[in-house]
């Protein structure tokens, strides 16, 4: 966009979406490459008006959904440096899906694999985004990745409306709150 | 910052950070004030630069960590709309906070007390951040909020070096690992 179009995209210090690295300054919370789709997707769509902001936080909401339920990165470069598999991730969270990818590949959360996985993933997830708002700029976007049923399901206690309306969420819920290892692991705990 | 220096605070358009919202986009990930404050505290202290990257990183986890461990929000206006209680997280995101306080004061998750409630916890993260980067300008900023001994003892094993390395996080374990209810509650599933 700086390139192609210039004003008033040159006015944004691209680096500062650096700090999304990690999940946020290291802390393995939203996957950095996510967290700078949703702040480039608000920017270019123009949710800063509230008119567009429905329209402008449905293709952030496919992007985040796309990214959890599809085996990722889809991205390969021309003369990659290693080979790196796939994984599900499940999660908008850099702490799973980093976990998940670490488990179906037997690297390290800091390996130079990992670093470069995460790389592939941001280009995978860049370009997602791009035509996703293509299809928007053409009038043709349409939300492609819903809720898993599972989710819905959830959601039609927990969110708005529901009986109980006491969380919120566009994400898979059984990532953390079904998973036996995720409290059965640790016996001695 | 844009009234009192200028430029180049003027080059922002602050209100790209309301894709921060509920998580960003309403997704319920990462809370919304501590991703705008993280990006606030990244420019400002020019994280930009790798040579100051990790000084910059340092007061966001502090922030974060903080936000996490307080029973928040510690701001309230002179001349409130309602009266909001203080609950602790336990964690950066959006989801586990609106829940965690949900349960605490009985409102529901997308009721106007909760939306006051994210208002105070908004302005109560900024104030955080400011003293935090006022310390740092100062040269007196130290970290005040380190990992729980329970966390630290689990990142011995899963961290960089540890004995398995496979995951990252700076951020509380138990709150999604080990509580009872993340996977007991809902016996039918």
């Amino acid at each position: 966009m700086q390139k192609e179009i210039g004003f008033p995209y040159t006015m944004m210090p691209l680096t500062l979406f650096v700090v999304g690295q990690g999940g946020v300054a290291d802390v393995a919370s939203v996957c950095g490459c996510l967290n700078g789709a949703a702040h480039a997707i608000f920017l270019i769509t123009g949710g800063m008006d509230k008119k567009l902001r429905e329209a402008s936080y449905a293709i952030i909401q496919d992007v985040f959904l796309w990214s959890e339920q599809t085996a990722l990165p889809d991205y390969r470069p021309k003369k990659p440096k290693y080979e790196i598999i796939k994984s599900v991730s499940g999660s908008n969270l850099c702490h799973v899906s980093v976990s998940k990818w670490c488990k179906a590949s037997k690297f390290k959360s800091f390996s130079k694999e990992r670093s470069e996985r995460c790389g592939w993933l941001t280009a995978a997830v860049a370009k997602y985004t791009v035509e996703a708002l293509n299809k928007y700029a053409d009038g043709a976007f349409k939300k492609a990745y819903p809720l898993s049923a599972a989710a819905q399901e959830c959601r039609g206690c927990h969110d708005k409306g529901g009986m109980l309306e006491n969380s919120r969420g566009v994400t898979d819920c059984g990532g953390c709150h079904f998973t036996p290892s995720m409290k059965q692991s640790h016996k001695k705990f």
